[in-house]
């Protein structure tokens, strides 16, 4: 029995070599089967994740020339502002797209930061390797997760135009500002890459970073610019600047001064962690007894907490927990389990807040109705999560009006200025499906709205009961902008790219409860709108006639027009008094 | 300036470290950014794929312990398939699921194939390592194509069970077996591991997989009781025998002697190349000349073809391909799109074809009406791809029977043996909509069915012109199952779990004529089925009313009650030949 030593096997070590040669002088005695499986073992080879992602690209967000300029763009953003946040700076960003003049469909997109930069050493890996970064293995609500975004933005331009990534950094006023270009080894996942000091004297610090790539532009919806004017919704304390391809400026300028309250990064909490990491855990600690184990790599485990389990897994609290053996593991796991231990704290995620919520829809959507709700956290598999709800409901001016035959009448003139104000404005039309903003961590989610958890909550809630009506199945129908947010330190997407999020049962449950709550809010409004439109009704019917009634009078008591006039008016003005709305 | 060397960029390099130092000592004086600039240096680091799927496994269809149980099962079966396929031996698979006796939700899957084995020396890399196999390279169908597969099902065991990969394999009868414990390492994404000859006496050649882990048993959709019978339906070469949990065993018998045909490996197509992969191409390539490089990388080009391309993009045909810079690889590019080149070979993909799609629909589907539709490959970026379609209509006697108040009336055992029957069998009721069944490379898939481009196809094509009814962005409604198959060398999958194919123009356009074919001639069917049923119909209604007309007879022409009987009887004979069904 021979044992792999420490789990670096290699299949060129010399502990394997004796195989090959033995197969290989099988491989002339037995035929078939044997020979085929010889034939097949020297076919087997490493893949690399950026040939993965290369083949895969869809997966990423790079499967049509169109969604892959926008995720480009938004994983620069993204990076940008996790960036100015860590740093406590107030992020002022620049979002520039440029057409070539030369070739169709391919763009260069730079966004520029004002944060902290990027130090020498890392620009290459951050943005030459995939699966690379300072997020992945802290629990912390950030933007960016995965590490992969940026890089794999990178090598989507690198493979439609063959042009490298294009960096300029600077960390302070005294440092001198650097410029890269980096492209991936996608073979090796490995940057390749050249540096040289340059003049970048705009600002004190900051980054900007330029790809060019295949890609297509246009407005509307899904497109870049609706992403960054959500963007400016969610995120009221950013400065946003788009130029477009036409050279068109538009600046959200920032509606509030203060940065999301600073998040704390926190440790697993032990009812999330699973028997395989707990393992994990145990042999690369460096902890010597499992109970200071257990009250240092774990949140909410104090002494006490510690030895109750080790009690109750029947371990010595004294154990080392390098010489834990599975069976062990299993028990401390179930000890875990059944022991009583407070929740993670919270402050490793930032609600938008309230206040901020409405904020930001005002100044984007102009409604005559605004709500909002940010519920407190809870906790999934140890991931601390919360929910925030706003609605924006109906616009002033924009009711339709009756026409004579009875039938909802609407201007050609009028129609254009209501489907123009519905385009700079978000909300929709009064029979149309209302507008679902989806974000996460505060990020606009702009694709795949039917998979997603937000989308599966809101059409599962009964709109109906708040007065709007909703076809079965389906999102409910009215002028409505309805806002979303789920911040967690680790927010489950149904895909690399980021697009929906995945449905379970704890995440559904918080979210109708949070929907339940302003949807009852709008309810009230609903109704009360319901009342006063009858209450209108009635007044125009009975303004009908007053003029009927003069005429009728100036006939019976022959009246002259002045005194007919005179009549109309105090008719007008008692219907006024006897009616108030 | 200085230049990264050859791409192996190491933060750790002599090159890097400079910087780091450098930055140390800026860090006393600058504060703020550049501060946090470094700070957030020393958190950036490299994420193993390993560890990327672990908290990311639901991309990889472990979300739910249910879907867990299946993904396992499938990610072997395919692997013994292919590996069966490849060694061109007649496949017999045991597939059995243990419950633990002890833990509740926790099952031992052992999946065993008369394969060609595994040598030694592949069996850890293959088990324990993420992204590593022979199939992603190629360009050949096959039903595994990313290398992930079994070895995430083994990360996904070890993790919620802590226990490894149990592996037997032999290669010949000549060859000794031996039995494999395997873990990976998920922070190094390597495997750790035991081995040991052992007896294993029961097969000349073949593999045996055990994997523990965390699930949940249950029967009908969706379940491994359903993936298996559905193998059945798409692969009649194929002996698959099922024990489930409570030791009650299934056995799938082959339909066919004939294994599907044998596929050939295929270079690239030159149309379906990018800018980026060309210049990766060139730079990697051991040819000396571009035009060797074109005729021997790619399928398709000759010397002919080669020089063409070399003189419309303006390059010497004997330039040195590792020579080619942005510019001219860009000519190059454009230069092999403007020129007609031959379509792809079309061997790598084999058909099921129309005979063994019936025959695979009869083997488990009782209806009364089949047929099926095989596609000509078609290209896509370079990559051939074919589309299959078989239907099974209509179960006899099936038909609901009309009550005597005009309802649709069942009665409660006759509902009882429908529901059973529609459980073995896969037909649908008459009032549901048509049983979808999704296969890529001759793989059932089970999950996502609405995100797939099989399932958009459906949804878009006009069944009711065929005589079908179908609700608006709906299936259509009807007793029938429909197969449909997508054969190719590379399926564009929407996630890393294989649950739902990608939606390209090309591949809708090809799905929906294979549809409207079998639409077409299943059309035909059901309007003579109309017309017998009209038929029927009529008839009923007279043979309702001769006895009556007996009775007047027999009171008009005081008949006796044998002649009366005699007259109903001659009656009942003349309509049945006046009327021939």
């Amino acid at each position: 029995m021979t044992r792999g030593q420490g789990g670096l096997f290699d299949p060129e070590s010399e502990e394997t070599k004796p195989d090959r040669s033995k197969m290989a002088s099988k491989k002339q005695t037995s035929k078939g089967a044997g020979a085929t499986a010889e034939r097949m073992a020297q076919a087997q080879r490493e893949i690399s994740v950026s040939e993965f992602f290369t083949k895969n690209r869809h997966l990423l967000g790079f499967d049509s020339p169109r969604k892959a300029l926008l995720t480009a763009v938004k994983e620069a953003v993204d990076n940008s502002l996790d960036a100015c946040e860590e740093a406590r700076i107030r992020p002022e960003i620049i979002v520039e797209i440029k057409r070539d003049p030369k070739k169709e469909n391919v763009y260069t997109i730079a966004i520029e930061d004002n944060g902290p930069g990027i130090v020498r050493a890392q620009v290459p890996n951050i943005f030459g390797k995939l699966l690379y970064g300072s997020k992945f293995h802290r629990l912390r609500q950030s933007r960016g997760q995965q590490g992969i975004g940026i890089s794999a933005a990178g090598m989507y331009g690198q493979l439609t135009t063959g042009r490298p990534v294009r960096i300029w950094s600077r960390t302070s006023k005294r440092s001198i500002p650097h410029y890269f270009e980096v492209r991936i080894n996608t073979g090796k996942n490995k940057p390749e890459f050249t540096e040289e000091a340059v003049d970048w004297d705009e600002k004190a610090h900051g980054t900007r970073v330029e790809i060019t790539l295949e890609g297509e532009y246009r407005r509307g919806q899904r497109s870049t610019a609706e992403f960054l004017k959500l963007c400016a919704v969610a995120n009221p304390h950013v400065k946003l600047t788009f130029i477009d391809p036409d050279g068109e400026t538009t600046v959200y300028e920032p509606g509030t001064k203060d940065l999301p309250a600073e998040t704390d990064e926190i440790k697993p909490h032990p009812h999330g962690v699973e028997l395989g990491i707990l393992m994990k855990m145990l042999q690369e600690t460096n902890e010597k007894w499992v109970s200071l184990f257990l009250q240092r790599e774990f949140s909410r485990v104090g002494a006490k907490v510690a030895k109750a389990i080790c009690a109750e897994a029947k371990i010595s609290d004294r154990a080392h927990p390098k010489r834990i053996a599975r069976q062990e593991a299993d028990a401390l796991k179930r000890a875990i389990d059944k022991t009583k231990i407070m929740a993670p704290p919270t402050s490793c995620i930032a609600p938008i807040g309230t206040e901020q919520i409405i904020a930001g829809l005002k100044k984007e959507v102009e409604a005559d109705f605004y709500v909002a709700n940010s519920r407190s956290p809870v906790v999934y598999r140890g991931h601390p999560f919360l929910v925030e709800v706003g609605i924006a409901y109906g616009r002033p001016g924009d009711t339709l009006e009756l026409s004579e035959t009875g039938k909802i009448y609407e201007s050609e003139e009028k129609k254009k200025r209501r489907k123009k104000a519905a385009e700079e404005n978000l909300l929709v039309d009064a029979d149309e499906p209302v507008r679902l903003i989806r974000y996460a961590n505060r990020v606009p989610l702009l694709y795949q709205q039917s998979a997603c958890a937000i989308t599966k909550a809101v059409i599962g809630t009964n709109w109906r009961s708040y007065g709007m009506s909703q076809p079965r199945g389906a999102l409910p129908i009215g002028p409505m902008v309805l806002f979303v947010h789920i911040a967690s330190v680790w927010v489950p997407f149904t895909s690399e790219s980021k697009e929906a999020i995945a449905s379970y049962d704890e995440s559904l449950k918080e979210l109708k409860l949070c929907l339940q709550d302003c949807g009852r809010k709008l309810g009230t409004h609903i109704r009360k709108g319901k009342k006063l439109a009858g209450e209108h009704k009635k007044r125009e019917y009975i303004t009908m006639y007053i003029p009927h009634i003069g005429q009728a009078l100036q006939e019976i008591l022959e009246l002259s027009d002045a005194q007919t006039e005179k009549t109309v008016e105090n008719l007008t003005t008692v219907l006024e008094k006897s009616r108030k709305l």
